[in-house]
């Protein structure tokens, strides 16, 4: 890849390096809400910069979309489109092209510091998916409640299994959740209380973003499948686990993951993460044919989980990858339409909870203090099983090769009691 | 109720006498898609009303709510403007109120004969929430995959159980579905193959229409419930059983219903439905307080199937009666949002499958054909297990008390092979 360099500095280790430029939704005091995207600690107003004609040579392109409160409009453009945006920005950023760089006017309403923005949901969520694709995850929860010995169901090694999710919860970075209430069998008992979960987790996940609608009625191909794919975000997949281990059984999860899911608020684009493509692991068995895949579809992305106490210091309890995902978001995505169903713009898909093989790598408290028998130590003698009130979690993600780096930025969610 | 009679002819065991006065989109080969109210065979024109004045006495009134091609924005000025229009519609088609009755041209305008119309989609379905709430149909259920001796799971007998269904392939009655394809096992197998489903049926349901939304973190609670819900119509929860069986544990159905999900195009309005509210079954164990409720909340609303082939006449397959659910929909709303779910206007909810306690009151084929043991005969020698491709399914429903009747319309829906 070319060797790339901005006039915007970008800080050592930045996620929002030049080779990255995610997109995103943000206001600021003076500023409504409208569509940016992220280069070191600043902001690049897209909004100005295409009514000041600096993305004129991208045609057919309606500057009204940089102007709408979220990404569907930009993304339902396609791929020609947004991904030329994308490259322009890149061009302007770049340290031999002055235009933006020299003009100081629009250099200085364009270019935002980091900190004057709110970010904002990126997109408005049409329909929220989340797969079940991580072996180790599955596994580790067939081990805890079902057979050590057939921890993994059947149809899982056929599957990409996934449920339908809520919507409407989805929330951005920095959106605080109050512990939900719901129905549990307290310890012992047979009969459930209304009462705060007790099981309060969270799911470190990717999500993927489509950009692109079919037809109801219509399968998306293998082939054909990348298109459909405008980028990815961080997902917290928030779930109250004694709510739904009461609920779960004959239709799947409901009130115990519904109340809300965090993403992060930069939508980093697949062309960002080409550099990143590395092989998945070998499916047994074989993948029916309508799965069957070639060249590399996962991508080594590294993932870490933090978790800071009202009590104790931000520590890292889970480090993981993208990269161990059994079934790839191709699979997920040509799975997800293979009877017809009619994916849309906007639509998030969440991967499931990614678990490397060590206890290291768990993506949620359940596996990581295995099911409680093996408190997470935070020091000043603080340990937790599950989050308790005022407990913050803070997922990133980042992939590295080379000299090349782009990340995620951090979901970042804090916990409030019930309400 | 005070006796009322409209100058427009409502035909005997008309749906859609004067009590009822349902809210529609429609189009006509002229006229772009707008809201529309149905009274006996004709549809009123609500857009070219409002700009004609017709509900000026209605204030505040955006009249560009009736030009939109989905309720939602209607539905979200909230039921004392959405009422005052009902009540309006009521009083213009009174017999005694001679406005549009003498105004030649207006009453031409806007009064279109139904055949002229192609109905839509009603709602911008914002989330679709599939409950499971007859007691029969969980039972059945459970009778012939689980356990006889012990059909209810524990949990069915405290919550109101619901997954998350799939929204953008919400669809109209009218619009034909195509037999979806999908990992199916053969008989004797233990390995799946992609097919074509087998074991294509239908779920006898209606649904809910909320035109009100919560903030995320709060909940409703039941005395404000009434007020969340707009109206109803029928509902065809099309289910592939054979998919759905070898995918749905642990996580729930997910390909096996979310290609297609049918709704009638007339959202009746719960004030409509006043008439006929009646008692619900006793609930025992009694409900935890949060889902306690006073007065009657189940409606008693005659439901029907109707089954046709390439090679047999319509034929009434099922009689049964929204009465008989177990929990209401006030409950599950509640139940929905305990957690703090979000709910928005726009969303739609399923009753789940409705059964009677005899079995010509079942409402899917697994049921009535008791998973392929007692196949349906249909005359001229015709019998079905499950549906075959060409084969119509058409719902209706309708309530009636005294000389009142308000009904549904139908939905309808035929089948076409595998693409």
């Amino acid at each position: 890849m070319k060797h790339l360099k901005s006039w915007v500095e970008v800080p050592d280790n930045s996620d929002f390096t030049i080779y990255n430029i995610p997109f995103g939704v943000f206001k600021t005091l003076e500023i409504t809400p409208r569509l940016g995207a992220a280069i070191g600690n600043y902001v690049l107003d897209l909004a100005y910069l295409a009514d000041h004609d600096y993305f004129s040579m991208i045609s057919p392109l309606n500057k009204k979309v940089f102007h709408s409160k979220y990404l569907n409009e930009f993304m339902a453009l396609g791929k020609p489109i947004t991904n030329a945006v994308r490259l322009a920005i890149i061009d302007l950023l770049s340290e031999s092209n002055p235009k933006l760089q020299e003009h100081t006017l629009d250099r200085k309403q364009a270019l935002i510091p980091i900190e004057q923005v709110t970010m904002l949901l990126p997109i408005d969520v049409k329909n929220y998916t989340d797969f079940y694709s991580s072996k180790e995850h599955a596994t580790n929860v067939g081990v805890m409640f079902r057979d050590p010995e057939n921890a993994l169901l059947p149809n899982w090694s056929y599957i990409p299994i996934g449920y339908h999710g809520r919507a409407s919860s989805v929330i951005p970075s920095g959106t605080m959740i109050q512990r939900p209430k719901g129905q549990i069998i307290p310890q012992g008992e047979n009969e459930p209380i209304l009462a705060p979960t007790k099981a309060l987790d969270f799911e470190l996940e990717m999500g993927f973003i489509t950009g692109k609608s079919n037809m109801l009625g219509t399968s998306i191909q293998m082939e054909d499948a990348e298109d459909y794919i405008f980028g990815m975000v961080l997902l917290n997949d928030w779930s109250a686990r004694d709510i739904q281990k009461w609920e779960y059984v004959p239709l799947g999860p409901f009130l115990g993951k519904n109340f809300a899911t965090s993403i992060s608020p930069w939508v980093v684009t697949m062309e960002a993460l080409e550099p990143f493509r590395t092989a998945g692991p070998i499916q047994i068995p074989e993948a029916l044919p309508y799965l069957a895949y070639s060249e590399n579809k996962n991508y080594d992305i590294h993932l870490s989980v933090d978790l800071k106490t009202e009590c104790s210091n931000k520590k890292t309890i889970c480090n993981t990858n993208f990269k161990y995902m059994y079934w790839n978001m191709c699979q997920q995505l040509v799975h997800h339409t293979i009877n017809g169903c009619n994916i849309q713009v906007g639509d998030l898909y969440g991967s499931g909870t990614i678990s490397g093989k060590d206890s290291g790598s768990y993506g949620s408290m359940l596996e990581l203090s295995w099911n409680t028998t093996k408190p997470i130590a935070l020091g000043n003698g603080i340990t937790r099983t599950f989050l308790e009130d005022g407990d913050t979690i803070i997922m990133k993600g980042y992939a590295e090769k080379d000299t090349i780096r782009v990340g995620f930025g951090e979901v970042n969610t804090t916990i409030l009691p019930t309400n």
